[in-house]
C-alpha cells in the first residue's frame, strides 16, 4: 500500500434520522457519498452505525445485555437484518458516486467475549483493500461466546481494526461539531476542545457531555473510551461534525476542519 | 444438538425470475418460508443461490474468472450487493413466518483458492445453531487468494459445511424434478432417476441434463460434482423440485418426495 490506512466511521446519528424508526437521511448519505468520493482517498476502511435502524429493535430486545431468554432470538435476528438493510442502501449509495465499497458484515466473521472483540481474523480486509475496495463494515448484532450475543458498536471496530491494520488515523463523523465542555445539545454555550490528549481527557471525564438522543453503545464518553487504546497505540483520531457540508471530505484531504483531535 | 443438521440449499431460479434482473419470485419465496416454517425443523442451515441478481452482474463483470482488470472491482462489489438484497429479502420474509433467519455473508468470512474453499472458520455457524438461529448463506462473489476473487457457488458452500458441520443430509431444492437422463427443459419425455449412486453417476455423467438459462455455477453437473465430497462422506443428499408446493416441508419431514437421492 502506498499511504497508510484510515478508518471513517459515519455516526448513526448522520446518516439516519434517529427520531423515527428505519429512516435513512437519504440527503446526507449522497452527500457524504458524493465527498468521499471526490477526496479519492486510499486505502479507506469505512464503518457505520446503527442510528434508527440497529438501535430501536436491539433497545426493544435488550440485545446488548446478552442472551436471557429465547424471545430475544428474533430481536437478534432483526437487529442484524435492520443493520444489513441500512448498509446496502449506504453501498447502493457509494456505487452510484464510483466508490467500490464493499460490504464486510461484521457478524459474519466477529464474535465477541463480554462485549469486546477478541481474536479477529483481518486477512480478508487486507485483500480487500490490496485490491482497491472499499470495506464497509457496521455496528452489529454479533454472537457471544460468553453471553449469547452482544452489540458490537462501529465505534470498538473502528478502534480495533486500526489497531490490527496500522491505520494512520480514525475519522470519526458525528452530529455535533466535537468534544464539548457541555452536551452542545443542551447547552448552547458549550465549547469545542479543539485538541485533547489522553491525560487531559481522564482529567476533566466528568464534563463530557454525550449525544442524548438513542445510542445503546454508549455517548461521546463511550467514543473517546473506545478510541483510547488506538490512540495509545500511535493512531490520530479526529472527531467532527460529519452534517456539516465538506467536513468530512476535508478531513480525509487532511485539510484543517473544526473539530476535537484525540492525542497521546 | 438433538438431532443432526440439514442444509436446505433453495436454487437461484426458485426464488428468482431468471429471466428478468433483479426480480425476486416473491410467491415462491413466501411459500417456501411458510413450508420452512410450518416443517419446524432444527438444526438447519439455510443456502440460496443468486438466479437473476448475482449472475447477470457475475457474468458481465467476468468475476469468475478471477482478477483480470481494475474494471472487474465495481462488478465485484455489484455482485455481492445485489446478492445481499437478495438475502436480506429472504431474511425479511423468513422473519414475517417465524423463522430466526440470520443472515451469514459468506465473503464477510470464506476466501477461496482457484474458487476452492480451502480453511473455513465454522465457529460462528456452530454457536448460531447452538442458539436456535437459522443460518441463511448464499452463493457469492469472494476474495481468492490465487486469482483476485472468485464466484462461491451456494452448491460448493452447501457440500464444504455439510463436511465441516457432520450434516445428516444436503436437501437441494431446484426448478425440475431432479436429476434426468436428458435435460428436462428441453426433452419432455426425459426420465427422472429416483436413486443414483456416485458410482452410477460416473458412469452416465455423459447423459447428465443440465439447468440451462443462466447459471455460471454450473448446472446438474456441477451440482452433483459438488455433492460428491459430502456424499462420500456419508451425508444423504436429495435433489427435488421446490417450485413444487410441499415438496420441501415434505423433504424436510423425511416424508416420500418425488426426486433423486444420491447415494454412496
Amino acid at each position: 500500500m502506498k499511504s497508510k490506512l484510515t478508518i471513517l466511521k459515519l455516526g448513526g446519528s448522520v446518516i439516519t434520522r434517529k427520531d423515527k424508526p428505519l429512516t435513512p437521511n437519504i440527503q446526507v448519505i449522497k452527500r457524504l457519498a458524493e465527498e468521499i468520493s471526490r477526496a479519492d482517498f486510499h486505502p479507506l476502511i469505512i464503518i457505520h452505525g446503527g442510528g434508527s435502524y440497529g438501535h430501536p429493535v436491539a433497545k426493544k430486545y435488550r440485545i446488548a445485555d446478552g442472551f436471557k431468554d429465547g424471545s430475544q432470538i428474533f430481536g437478534f435476528s432483526e437487529t442484524h437484518e435492520a443493520m444489513m438493510r441500512l448498509n446496502s442502501l449506504l453501498i447502493r449509495n457509494f456505487l452510484e458516486y464510483g466508490l467500490p465499497a464493499f460490504s464486510i458484515s461484521p457478524s459474519s466473521f466477529i464474535m465477541t467475549r463480554k462485549g469486546r472483540i477478541g481474536t479477529l481474523n483481518e486477512e480478508i480486509l487486507k485483500t480487500a483493500l490490496e485490491f482497491g475496495l472499499i470495506p464497509v463494515l457496521y455496528g452489529d448484532a454479533v454472537l457471544d461466546a460468553e453471553q449469547g450475543f452482544a452489540i458490537l458498536s462501529g465505534d470498538q471496530i473502528a478502534a480495533v481494526l486500526a489497531i490490527k491494520l496500522d491505520a494512520e488515523r480514525i475519522i470519526m463523523g458525528i452530529d455535533v461539531n466535537g468534544v464539548c465542555d457541555s452536551d452542545p445539545k443542551r447547552n448552547p454555550s458549550a465549547r469545542l476542545i479543539e485538541e485533547i490528549s489522553l491525560k487531559d481527557f481522564e482529567r476533566i471525564m466528568g464534563q463530557i457531555g454525550g449525544s442524548q438522543s438513542l445510542d445503546v453503545t454508549g455517548g461521546m464518553l463511550g467514543k473517546i473510551l473506545e478510541l483510547k487504546a488506538a490512540v495509545e497505540y500511535g493512531v490520530e483520531a479526529l472527531i467532527i461534525n460529519a452534517l456539516l457540508p465538506d467536513n468530512v471530505y476535508r478531513a480525509l484531504k487532511g485539510e484543517d476542519v473544526v473539530g476535537t483531535r484525540i492525542r497521546r
